[in-house]
């Protein structure tokens, strides 16, 4: 079915009557970069006076949710660190409680602080983080080696790559078939300002090549990460709207898990892309996530 | 035609009235790691009194020709910086003399010394070496930006990658689409003692991924290096002979390259895999590149 423009009163009191939980893209939904996109802030009040769960959907594994509470608050938005889901705490949950990753081993994680807090936050050792500051070069390469306590090599975006990190990671994948190969999300790039940059699906692929493993991702549009959602909220699919600017991800992923969907004209997609057949259908479609907080005049 | 197994010393000295150059991988064939393959150098000796021309031939990047020169005399073997033909120096043969290389513009490395000097040495400025020490975040990714000047990117194994090198290469690919992009090879895998590490050419999958643009490659089994050895030399094809050991990459070189082949068994291949019949065919093959010192005697 083509996707529904919304654009009476009637329209957006029909959406959010049909829905308990509303799970939300930030980049591009409720923000572009560090400016709120106008009426967002409303709209998500609006939908809390009414009773409604938010959660907060990101790939970005940098920042730890806390991070992004803090984040939400310099842009005037109030949120817990509860209602956000990142890819690295979907990755510490997966390890967790899907995995049962035995707690006396350690992640490797080629990655920002965020995938490190998370995995500490629920009782896994991560490691990885200081080998950066150790040069290295022919000679001593000969001392990176598998570590058979390394349970688990979790990738993420790494503004602190370094080639020994990647051997590190490397000789554990390539040593013990038993090592989890774990991606926090597979965006090719990320944006910055005017240009984008290489993403965390991007840096993967040094250990995709080098390996020949493939990793299990987490992230949109991937299923791991919905399925910590489902699990973490006890939601009802059938009750649940994905709200998303981008087709190929957002839309995808709430497509994928039988979720309805909402695509924003503020971001990525406009008109035409949401409309092409061959593009995901979005159940919804809208200017912005502002146009719900006129329900509230 | 099956590869044709030398055994009798008259099998060796037809080999040697044949050719007038033998190209030589390295590792695995005159040495392996610092460890010289017994009979190679009187090997070598007795070619050069036959008055052949010797080339050796490796896609080691990191690596001047004046520090193979000096690996050469640690193991007691004498060898010229002309006769070294490594993928750093192909790479800016290549520069220069195919692509003519506009020098006004300069070339952005993400690799080691070996291939700054050997563009620097062709009179081609070379940047990007001093990028790693500077460091990243999302904040200061924004001054990364595409530079007109940069005129290629040139990929190599590099033990001090770093995300802003990557960061800097990507988006001169990316927003230039006449900028060049130039791999020194594209070896998956690294051998460093006990283990095998990521080679260059998984390195290079971020750019390869992040960007969608494919590089030309230099080095074995790729047709530029051939092209480079065969034009710098004056080289008749049917008068030359590569002797390697790795099927996948010395033997498919000289193959493509219209040259005989010798596999010898001293590293990678083993005979079964010489005489698989889906494997490259070598023209011949011995236990060792030292089996040809027995014609000295």
């Amino acid at each position: 079915m083509a996707p529904t423009r919304l654009r009476a009163r009637a329209d957006y009191e029909s959406l959010v009557d049909k829905y308990d939980t509303f799970l939300f893209d930030c980049d591009g939904v409720i923000w572009t970069g560090s400016t709120v996109i106008p009426g967002a802030p409303a709209a998500l009040d609006l939908l809390r006076r009414r009773g409604k769960r938010l959660v907060f959907v990101t790939n970005n594994s940098a920042k730890s949710r806390q991070d992004y509470v803090q984040k939400f608050a310099r842009l005037g938005i109030q949120a817990e660190a509860d209602e956000i889901f990142s890819s690295a705490y979907a990755t510490a949950v997966y390890l967790r409680d899907v995995v049962r990753f035995d707690t006396a081993k350690k992640a490797y994680v080629v990655g920002g602080s965020g995938v490190r807090h998370e995995l500490e936050a629920v009782g896994i050792s991560a490691t990885g983080h200081a080998d950066s500051a150790l040069p290295i070069d022919l000679d001593s390469i000969r001392d990176v080696r598998a570590d058979p306590d390394v349970g688990a090599v979790v990738c993420g975006l790494d503004y602190d790559i370094s080639y020994r990190k990647l051997a590190t990671a490397h000789v554990n994948l390539a040593e013990n078939r038993d090592c989890l190969f774990i991606a926090t999300n597979d965006d090719r790039t990320l944006p910055g300002g005017r240009y984008m940059y290489p993403g965390s699906g991007s840096l993967l692929q040094v250990l995709v090549h080098s390996t020949q493993r493939k990793p299990l991702v987490m992230g949109k549009p991937n299923a791991p990460m919905m399925e910590c959602i489902l699990q973490r909220f006890h939601l009802d699919p059938a009750r649940t709207c994905m709200v998303g600017d981008r087709l190929d991800t957002d839309i995808l992923f709430g497509i994928s898990g039988g979720l309805s969907t909402l695509c924003v004209l503020s971001g990525v997609a406009d008109e035409a892309s949401i409309l092409a057949p061959d593009a995901p259908q979005a159940t919804y479609y809208t200017a912005s996530l502002g146009d719900l907080a006129a329900l509230a005049a």
